[in-house]
C-alpha cells in the first residue's frame, strides 16, 4: 500500500558538557538537579542525519537507527512524538486545509557519521535530530528554545544539541520542565578559533549507564548535593562569563575542574563509579604537564561517562597540542581524515616525561580532530524511499 | 671511643585508616582538618623494630633505616627529639640522680620486618616506634596518648600506631597540637575475630606523595571543605559507635564509603590526585559484587594515598574471602607465609564475572595476610651495637 508521504530531513550536532549534567530531580521528564553548559561540536566530523515521513497508509510509528528497525514503545521517544503532535494538532484546527499529519503514523530513519566504535555517545544528536525533523515536517513555528524542552525528554543532554556554538540548559525550576531548556550563550562564530580533539579509548567493559549512574549518584552520594546546590551555580556563571570574554583560561581550568569533579562525585557513590581508566588518567597528566610547563592552559580536557577524552585548545596553539599528539600517537586511526595535519611537526615540549607514551599510543584507538560548530541543519537528503522505508 | 650506652627497643604496628585523615590545618605541626580512625595490623606480619640509645660519648644524633644512614636533619625527627628531651629533662632535675640523656646524642636503628616492596607505607610504625624507643629509654610516664602527641609531629598517622585495635585521632581544637592526639575506641582483644588482607599492586609510576597532595587537596577541592566539617564529624560518631557495637555491617559500609570520598577529594583537586589504578577498581569491583551476592557487607575494602588495597572481613566469612582470592590469584606471593591458607578451597560465588580475573592475578604482586593487632611492644633485642653502631 502506497500513497503520499509527507518528509523532512535534519542533520543535529554532538555536545559535549564543559559543566556537566549529573544527576535528574525528575527521571521521567529529565529534570536535571543542576544547569550545565556544553559546546557543539561541527556536524562535518559528527553528526547524525534524520528523515522523519509521515504518511496516512502507515500502519504504526517506526524507527531504523544506522540501517537497524528499533522499538519506538520506549516512553522517552513516545513522550517526544506526543507533544510534537499536540502542537501540530494545534496548527491543524487553526488551519483545517492542512494535512492531518498529528494523526499519522511516523516512520523514522536516523544515520550517524561515525561508527559506533568511535565510542561517542550518540543519543543527544540522536533525540536532537528527531525532534527537529518531526517539528520540520510538522512546520512547526517553535523556537529551538521551545523545541529543546521536548528534545529533554528524550536525553536530557539533547536539548544542549538544538544549539550550535555554545550552549547552557537552564535547569528550571517548575515541576512541570516547562522552563528547562537549552539557550545559546554564544554562536560558534562569536569564538571561531575553539578547536576540539576526541582522543577515543578503549574500554575493556561495559560502563554503568548514565541513567542509572545519575540515580546512584543522587541517591548516595553525600558530596553531591552540596556540589549540585552550591558549587555549581557559581561555576556556571563564571563558565558563561569567560565564554562571552572569549576567556580560555577560565573555561579551560573550568572545564578540567568540572570535570574532575563530575568523576569525583560519581567515585563518591556507593557503588563507588568509575568511568576513568588508567588510560585516560594518563591523558589528563599529559595536559596538565603541558599547561604547567607553558605556565597556562594551553589545553584543556574533559571527560563523559567514559573513558574518552575530549580536549579544548585555541587555534593557535594547535602546533603545540597536534604536535604533542602526533609525538604520542602518530599512527593513531584519525590523522588520516584531516590531510592538513600532514604538516604538522611531531613536538614534545622539554619537561614531558615520555614514559607514558607507549601506553598512550597502545589505548588511544581513534582521534577525532574537530571544531565548534552550528546547531541542526535542514537537508534535501531524504533516508526514506517511496514505500517509506530505509532507502 | 667507648663508654657507657644507654638503650632501649621496642616494636610498632602499621595502621590502615578506615575513616581517612586528609588534609592539615597546620603543616608544621601537623594537625589535621579533620579527625580519623584506623584499624592496628598485627605485628607478626608487618611491625618496626627500633633501638633507641643514647651515650655521652656519641658525637652528633644518627639514624639507620633498614640498614641505611638516614638524615636527622628533617624538621619532624628534630621536633620529635626536641620534645622527648624536654620531658626528660624535667625528670633528670627533679632527680639529679638520673643520667644527663636529655643532654646526651641519640642513635637510632630502625628496621622493617617487611621489604619496601611490599608497598605498605612505613612513616606511620617507624615515627611511633621512634617515640616510643626513646620514650622507654628516657623512662618518661607519659601515657601513649600524651606520646601520641608527639609521634603526630613526625607523621600525622604516626599517632594512631601508639595504640592497638582501633583507634582514634582526635583532631583537637587548640592551635599549639596540645589536643590533637590518638585515643583508643577499643581494643583489639575486644573485636578478636576482624581480619584483614592486603593487596599489593604494583604501581608503574611514582605518586603524589601524600604531604604535597593533602595540601594540593586543601587549597583548591570545593568538595574537601564540605567533607571535612560537614561529613566527617557525622561519619566519625557513626564508625566509633559501630566499632564498639561491634557491627561489621555498618563499620564495613562506612569504612568503603570514606575510602571513596577520600578519592573522590583527591580527583576534585587541581592537578587531579589519582592514586588508585585499574587495579584497585577491579578489586573495588570484585567486593562490591561479592557483597551485592551476599546481600550483605562479607569484606570491606580500602585504599591509602597508593593502589593497594586492603580488605577488612570477619574470620567467620574467611572460606568466602580467602576462597575468591584463592580462585582469584592462587600463585601470588604471600600464601605460603600462611600455611594454614592450605586448606582453603579456591571458590568463586554464582554471579561473580571472572574476566577480571587474569588482570587482578597480573596485577597484585604479593598478598599479605594478617588481622588486628596490639600497639608498641617492648622487646629486649637490642640493634646496636658496644660501639653504638648497628649491629
Amino acid at each position: 500500500m502506497t500513497g503520499k508521504i509527507y518528509s523532512a530531513s535534519t542533520t543535529a550536532p554532538v555536545n559535549i558538557a564543559t559543566l556537566k549534567y549529573w544527576g535528574k530531580r525528575d527521571t521521567k521528564l529529565n529534570l536535571p538537579t543542576n544547569s550545565s553548559i556544553s559546546v557543539t561540536l561541527s556536524q562535518d566530523d559528527l553528526r547524525t542525519l534524520t528523515t522523519a515521513s509521515a504518511a496516512e497508509f502507515f500502519d504504526c510509528d517506526k524507527l531504523w537507527l544506522n540501517g537497524k528497525e528499533e522499538s519506538v514503545e520506549g516512553n522517552r521517544i513516545r513522550a517526544c512524538f506526543a507533544e510534537l503532535r499536540a502542537v501540530r494538532k494545534v496548527l491543524e484546527s487553526a488551519n483545517p486545509e492542512l494535512p492531518a499529519l498529528s494523526s499519522y503514523h511516523l516512520h523514522i530513519v536516523s544515520e550517524n557519521n561515525f561508527p559506533t566504535a568511535a565510542g561517542v555517545a550518540s543519543s543527544a544528536a540522536g533525540f536532537a535530530a528527531l525532534v527537529r525533523a518531526i517539528a520540520n515536517l510538522f512546520e512547526l513555528p517553535q523556537s529551538p528554545e521551545e523545541l529543546s524542552r521536548i528534545a529533554r525528554q528524550g536525553s536530557g543532554s539533547a536539548c544542549r544539541s538544538m544549539f550550535g556554538g555554545y550552549v547552557a540548559w537552564d535547569m528550571g525550576q517548575s515541576d512541570d520542565g516547562s522552563d528547562s531548556r537549552a539557550v545559546q550563550i554564544a554562536t560558534q562564530e562569536m569564538w571561531p578559533d575553539m578547536k576540539s580533539v576526541i582522543l577515543v579509548v578503549s574500554a575493556s567493559k561495559k560502563e554503568t549507564s548514565s541513567t542509572v549512574g545519575m540515580q546512584t549518584t543522587v541517591n548516595t552520594s553525600s558530596l553531591f548535593k552540596y556540589r549540585a546546590e552550591v558549587l555549581v551555580p557559581q561555576r556556571f556563571k563564571e563558565m558563561s562569563e569567560a565564554i562571552l570574554a572569549k576567556d580560555f583560561e577560565t573555561f579551560g581550568r573550568l572545564t578540567m575542574m568540572d570535570s574532575n569533579q563530575f568523576h569525583a562525585v560519581c567515585m563518591d557513590s556507593s557503588p563507588p563509579i568509575f568511568y576513568m581508566n588508567d588510560i585516560s588518567r594518563l591523558v589528563v597528566g599529559l595536559i596538565e604537564t603541558v599547561n604547567k610547563i607553558y605556565g597556562r592552559v594551553v589545553a584543556a580536557y574533559t571527560f563523559d561517562a567514559g573513558p574518552n577524552a575530549v580536549l579544548y585548545y585555541l587555534e593557535k596553539d594547535e602546533p603545540i597540542v597536534l604536535g604533542l599528539l602526533k609525538a604520542v600517537m602518530p599512527d593513531v586511526d584519525g590523522w588520516n581524515k584531516k590531510p592538513n595535519t600532514a604538516s604538522i611537526t611531531p613536538t614534545v615540549p622539554e619537561g614531558v616525561d615520555q614514559r607514558a607514551f607507549p601506553a598512550l599510543a597502545a589505548g588511544v584507538s581513534r582521534i577525532i580532530l574537530t571544531s565548534v560548530g552550528p546547531g541542526p541543519q535542514p537537508t534535501d537528503e531524504i533516508l526514506i524511499n517511496d514505500d517509506g522505508l530505509p532507502k
